[in-house]
């Protein structure tokens, strides 16, 4: 028997959804609760607040795209096949093909509540910068490999390098999203990697 | 004698602020009107909508970029001091203080649009994106400038490079933004120049 997922998670899981398509102020707890099928009255006995049920939003969707990440087999930057600068492009492009199969036009839920959030919920902002500071270390880790083989220089800074290639996919997954079209991504990795990195 | 400026130019001032502070759908009609001192019933004399006052005010917003990297001689990007990749250089480095200028909390307001407006108003996304596009062409041409300077190598395509950087500093002003601090700002400018570039 598949265990009835808790009515927590339910709504977590619907808000996951409906932030990451409308925003957190463009859409209402009320609309939550009806996603979720569940009654408005039960959402206060599971979150304190709307801005709370955010922080566990960014803790879920940063778990899901793990997940879809490690489905794609891009778990593997740390080992595998290929040298390690080519398994960091592998990777930044199955962190796209997530970004595409759940809609190009809702772009990356970590990039949208940093720039609609981060002056008005010191939580949510704080559950952002936990998620890009430890995916920016993965990246910086598997960076300090590419230099170990003697893809990149002896002197360059993998942490700040890491943070950068982060914050360029968000800048590409933020035009992506608004022209609808996946182009800016996609061109992130050729320039990174065809180019800068080369 | 100092003309009045227009009803509409200060509901579109008043309204860079507050969009800019508080997002898009952070805030209401009622919350511009008060801030420019002007009574509700007037606004819909002058914009149709929300959503067309937000077009004018990423033209606005644009404006005044422009104004204040004038004032910094950050016009100069296409020629004055320097080889041309010390004055793109020069010109982020304005852009940064521009921003920071304005408050980091408030990121740029043109990310902000991006990732909180883009699937719900073409208009707004249409604004957002020429803007974007207009800045990208303005740093290709002066990366062109570069590449016949030779500081660049001949088969770069200058154009992708142009909005990989335009990118790049959004995503940058995101985190600045996230974290209320200029820090991964001016790290973009050195990971840019001091290595990507150099």
């Amino acid at each position: 028997m598949v265990p009835r997922a808790s009515v927590r998670d339910e709504l977590i899981e619907s808000a996951v959804e409906v932030f990451h398509a409308r925003g957190f102020n463009g859409c209402s707890v009320q609309d939550i609760v009806e996603a979720a099928g569940i009654p408005k009255g039960s959402f206060y006995n599971h979150f304190k607040s709307k801005e709370a049920l955010g922080v566990e939003v960014v803790r879920a969707y940063t778990r899901l795209v793990g997940a879809y990440l490690e489905e794609a087999g891009a778990g593997e930057i740390f080992s595998g096949d290929g040298t390690p600068l080519e398994r960091i492009r592998a990777y930044f492009e199955a962190v796209i093909e997530q970004n595409v199969s759940s809609g190009v036009r809702k772009g990356c839920l970590l990039g949208n509540f940093a720039t609609e959030l981060a002056p008005h919920s010191a939580e949510i902002a704080n559950a952002v910068t936990d998620a890009l500071d430890n995916w920016s270390a993965a990246v910086a880790r598997a960076l300090a490999q590419a230099q170990e083989a003697g893809e990149l220089p002896k002197d360059v800074d993998v942490e700040a390098l890491g943070r950068y290639l982060v914050d360029g996919y968000e800048g590409a997954a933020a035009r992506a999203k608004l022209i609808g079209d996946r182009g800016p991504m996609d061109e992130f990795i050729r320039t990174t990697f065809d180019f800068l990195l080369a």
